[in-house]
């Protein structure tokens, strides 16, 4: 396995199943003991030129608990962006203020564009339609905690896949734990074309359907995203979905399911899971959101080398 | 008196007169002797859904000079509410990050639903108009500070009673320690009867009259706020009452006032409080500012088990 | 030499030859040793009127990594200003919570009446079109930096001559060292008369010229500056003088310069310097924005008597 000091996180895909499992391993490590002061004198700059306040939040919360500081910025309103300044530049300059930068931003590859621009590390909270790597590392460690292992597992992706880049990084990521995928949507919102075929490529096993109805009974893990109104040229269409992919504690009554299936969600959600759902054994999107924290934390101390 | 540790900082009316007079001389050492680190490794999330500068860098700096750090938001522009999440959800993923909430919303009861919905405590710095419970604290140290005593005093308010959420919580507390109180406001703004009804359970003394002309004599203490342009329908009825709730040296020195009554006022001012007053002997509402840091320090350190 | 300790920053004219120096060779030590932890438990007010990310985010920087706390906003819209608060009164507040303010307002003399106001140091971090001596130290570093010695050099200002606050400030600093100064502008950006006055009572020897061909080969220094767009009424003008002083690899191809000629530009930039000119010998402006830490780190550990 080679060094992760130093190394870029813009795609889950850059990582091998070695280093994803030596990542989870030094996260369970660090959520039980924690590291204070490990990144003291160490500055983060949170570069948020789209807003995501949870996924912005967990980095700087992250970095502050190993004794780290963070600066930065989190809309292009207050940046020299409006001024006419080119990314490249932004981070040119910022560089010299920090040790790491994390980036979201607004344009797909423009992750891969600030990496390749300046010297110290850059972490891809997200760019366009593309990659969210960090909450992939996230995705599998909550998995992980939930089934005890990664291996074998069958896996529903239930909501919008042909947009939810949460889904495509996760299923990804899981094409090296030899996973069964089931891919939960209506037509219109199908995973695309070009991801099928990566995971075709890793020798995936995967099926496409129209409803959590045909399937619910083989999943150990069920991955929601939301259905986004807007992406629906047609307010009809979109009615018509949503029913479909809302998950409740009685429609869950309704349906068969294992006994210890566990459903993952990156949040926010808005009505497609009911809070009657948050009760119920199956629900772990919770303790996935808090997860973010130990993640993150064991990310920026590799990258960085404290650990 | 019960443990301070944990407990939710969500109206006035939630403390025994004890427990303010402990959190009171506490803050007086503290203001003495400062306590850098003591809070070394905590998180505080300053949560301003509405915003609120001056309150929001006051616990940002007395959570930073106590050794503690601060990750947060300062409108609601850049949250995940504007994806449509609830608060309920917001905060339930935000207490994952941090060790203690300052909660700045909208609407009322926002803070007793987010305290009720986490487990970590939760302070309210101002939902809707109902309660803002530290701006009381600040306000009853400020005049135990200039008066040695809050016992017994006669204490006016003057302004918007109707909406002006700093004078009701001041009355509560003040309902401890046997004040006199004098209300003066236009008609139309009135504190409301429900207030009333709550002062003369506590067996308060009180009256309502229309002028300081009236009453100012008499005054320990006279506590000022705005009237706001906003609250009225009709410009001219605005324009009517303004002047009389308008406060300078000329007009002071028209009135007969003790020579040791000293005024407060929450601040920001705009023309209802001259910046000829600032010299005078009574305006003690920049102290109360300040007083800001060590009532805030002290209150985050006793609820997160420091002292 | 006067000492710095408490010493607001409101222009570079406030600062005697002396000083500067003493600010430049402690900055050198700055940038090659560090100080963590020298402002442990300080607390600098960032106040942003307006906004200036690459400001912000470099005093921020400064401070955390000396080991203080920065609190702050970057942006009207979430201060108190909002409800008509005065500039005075907002600074008179912010001055209980912090050591030290840095503040950047949209209406010149705004740094002054806040030093004024409160007996805190605050540092001018640009105000209105007039002074950001800050900015100013770093040129002064950066030319230091790249020529070994300030005295008797060549320098050329290039651009907007008129409204270019960073030019002004820089030709009075550079008064000091006996420069000989090229203003190269259109006619209708040139600096303004009482700038020119200032220089003449210093005795400084200058020219004024359209192109930069026609003194190119006796710039030891190039001080570039952005021609706005907004500050021509008639759109056609701008285009006319646009191209004209713009820099690009093929045009320094065809320039006459000395081998050792050094390009400063406050950045950001637009289309005024091509991307071409970044991999030149001449390019020193990337240095230029990183030298903003040790600079600033310096100026804030003097004023704060940490060194």
């Amino acid at each position: 396995m080679g060094s992760l000091k130093n190394r870029d996180i813009i795609s889950i895909l850059d990582f091998t199943k070695e280093e994803i499992l030596y990542i989870l391993d030094l996260s369970k490590e660090m959520e039980k003991k924690g590291c204070p002061d490990i990144l003291r004198g160490k500055v983060l700059a949170n570069l948020f030129f789209e807003p995501s306040t949870r996924t912005r939040l967990s980095f700087e919360a992250a970095m502050k608990r190993l004794g780290g500081e963070v600066i930065g910025f989190d809309e292009l309103g207050t940046t020299s962006t409006v001024k006419g300044e080119s990314l490249k530049d932004s981070v040119k300059i910022i560089e010299g203020y920090c040790d790491i930068i994390v980036l979201r931003h607004f344009l797909e590859g423009a992750s891969r564009l600030t990496a390749d621009s300046i010297s110290i590390p850059v972490i891809n909270a997200g760019d366009g339609a593309s990659q969210h790597p960090t909450q992939t590392f996230v995705d599998l460690y909550t998995i992980k905690n939930a089934k005890g292992v990664l291996e074998n597992l069958t896996v529903g992706f239930l909501g919008d896949l042909k947009y939810g880049r949460t889904s495509h990084s996760l299923a990804y990521a899981l094409a090296h734990f030899n996973a069964e995928m089931y891919f939960i949507s209506p037509p219109s919102l199908r995973i695309p074309k070009d991801y099928m075929e990566e995971l075709e490529l890793r020798c995936v096993s995967y099926h496409e359907v129209d409803s959590i109805y045909e399937v619910s009974d083989k999943l150990d893990i069920l991955y929601c995203t939301r259905i986004q109104k807007e992406r629906f040229a047609d307010p009809v269409e979109y009615e018509k979905v949503r029913g479909v992919y809302k998950l409740s504690k009685s429609i869950m009554d309704g349906l068969k399911v294992k006994d210890d299936l566990k459903i993952l969600h990156p949040l926010p959600r808005v009505d497609e899971m009911d809070e009657s759902m948050d009760t119920t054994s199956y629900a772990v999107y919770f303790q996935q959101a808090h997860s973010g924290i130990p993640v993150r934390e064991t990310l920026l101390a590799v990258i960085l080398g404290a650990i």
